[in-house]
């Protein structure tokens, strides 16, 4: 394992458990009947735990979309052509897309990074951190050298780095990569174990016929390459992405400095899977901004644990569900700022009456 | 019926089919494959339907919260005692209530109504429009003679008259009142015909034994009071609550102002189907915020034919699942101004390209 993310991911604390248990006596202390804010309690509750503050300051949100492109697209696994992956790396810098608009709405820092599309492309504010021109197709052959895997995850860490430094205090993933539900299933499969049938979806709209060619490619190419279930590095190098491993550093780093990170839909959670390989501490540092269409979804959060914030049929990735959800966070922790207590606000508790 | 509702009611339009369809035709041209924002694209195109705008403007949320007491309550069906109400206006006035909170993270038009309450409470921001020291118990006569119901509906078209006139353009309806999920229960049971027992909830915490208690209650107050399925004026006077047709006049003089209502949870809801039934054409003016934890909730959302946008396990009331979900609404119609479409940001579009 390459020295930088061992280091990185020695420091990941697990969230203070003292901490935890003042914010759930917090909680219960406000003024509204206990749990009546349901999952809202449960959220401001973790974040207290993440950021190790009973009220957690998580007000700048700063989202990072990984754009690459995936050699398994020359199978015809997408509706789009690969081409479409830089034109909306365009758009997103031209603010014309889905999340410039959710991340404008929130007051987002947004960077958009080339980690790996297969065409260069000049832009004065796109970060360029390209380690090659797309994946290998792991129909044929490895996705990518174990180096390059090692590339992209720093990359991802540093990109976070930045993002923090730059004020955020809490991230948001997204993707951009024609191919990428094609990845993320494979990734998801191998790591759940689940059978590929189950996890492939529509990805942005192909039929059921093409649908089943996808099943067939992905199945052949986990037979053929053989990437190893408990590996991160492995899987990434065998049937990975370099959007997806960027992720995945991200997602170290974020953690390392206790800061929330909201996954998005089946690719970054493809990522959360194999950061949660490296290492489980992980795993509570992340929110799931939402239940996304896409059918693995729902298994790839089960495997994690997590119940999403939101679910409204999306299935378009940019960082954009989970970019609709950043207000919940916001509000899980001005209600812990800002709501009175009982005892504050002079008011009958029913556990302290007579009744 | 009364003159002023009358009118109302007769000046409320359908939206317009036209718009719907122009609105979903643009919603299919923007850069994201179709139908990949989900719910989003839904609340668009129905909130395009409602202003008659394809660029729908709802961008100022203003809340009313209703207050008011029930004599049901002397029947034991609340965790709380009913002095609980007016020490909650009183939090609310003081801005240290959940509403509060949500309110003022999006920037909201926040109203406090004294509809009803059973005690006079003085408060220069409080609403003073008392019909009465809260509802009579219609365990054992009406809650509400007609003409106080009349004046109820009337106060609530006033309030959301007034908040539009300050530059509300979106509407949000809470409320409080000890006691209120039993009076919500008797409405949704009689107006969607189903039993007592599978529509009432834990309301603010109660036992299980409670709750047989308040099914009892209840079951015997429909049975002794009699209120005619079809009619809201009738059910409103027999087993209503103050708040409740209060919220049912403020969905009025919403739909006839082509302003959305956001639903909060089952009271608010509860209004809604009374507003239904005097006019169905106020569905298309609701949107449904949340998903409650309490019971009747979703028969009631169905109903209405209605999907909730959030799903949080929420039980306060007040308005705050409405709040919550406020941000969603501000989205979609970002969605529509802001996104680029395929042709304007000159991107392959799948449908157009030759694959």
């Amino acid at each position: 394992m390459n020295n930088i993310i061992q280091t990185s991911l020695h420091s990941i604390q697990k969230p203070s458990q003292e901490k935890l248990q003042e914010a759930r006596d917090y909680v219960n202390s406000l003024t509204k009947p206990i749990g009546s804010l349901g999952k809202l309690e449960d959220l401001a509750i973790q974040l207290s735990g993440i950021t190790n503050q009973l009220y957690p300051e998580v007000s700048r949100p700063g989202i990072v979309v990984f754009a690459a492109d995936h050699g398994i697209s020359d199978m015809g696994v997408s509706a789009y052509p690969k081409e479409v992956t830089a034109q909306m790396v365009h758009n997103f810098l031209n603010g014309g897309a889905a999340i410039n608009v959710f991340s404008k709405q929130i007051n987002a820092l947004l960077k958009i990074v080339d980690i790996g599309v297969a065409v260069d492309i000049n832009h004065e504010k796109l970060l360029q951190k390209k380690v090659k021109y797309g994946t290998n197709n792991y129909a044929f052959e490895n996705a990518m050298t174990e180096d390059e895997v090692y590339q992209a995850i720093i990359i991802g860490m540093e990109m976070v780095e930045h993002i923090i430094n730059d004020g955020a205090n809490c991230i948001i993933l997204g993707e951009m990569g024609i191919g990428n539900t094609a990845t993320a299933s494979a990734i998801v499969s191998v790591i759940t174990d689940s059978p590929v049938e189950e996890v492939v979806g529509l990805g942005t709209g192909i039929s059921e016929e093409e649908r089943k060619k996808k099943v067939t490619v992905i199945m052949n190419a986990i037979k053929d390459r053989k990437p190893k279930q408990k590996n991160a590095i492995d899987i990434l190098s065998k049937v990975g992405g370099l959007e997806i491993a960027g992720m995945t550093g991200a997602m170290i780093k974020a953690a390392e400095r206790r800061i929330p990170v909201i996954l998005d839909g089946f690719i970054s959670t493809s990522a959360a899977l194999l950061a949660v390989l490296l290492d489980e501490k992980i795993n509570d540092y992340l929110i799931a901004g939402h239940m996304s269409k896409e059918q693995g979804h729902s298994r790839a959060l089960s495997f994690l644990n997590k119940s999403p914030l939101l679910d409204l049929d999306l299935r378009l990735g940019e960082g954009t569900g989970a970019a609709l959800s950043y207000p919940l966070l916001k509000a899980a922790t001005n209600m812990m700022k800002e709501m009175e207590t009982f005892k504050s606000a002079n008011i009958a508790n029913k556990r302290l009456s007579s009744k």
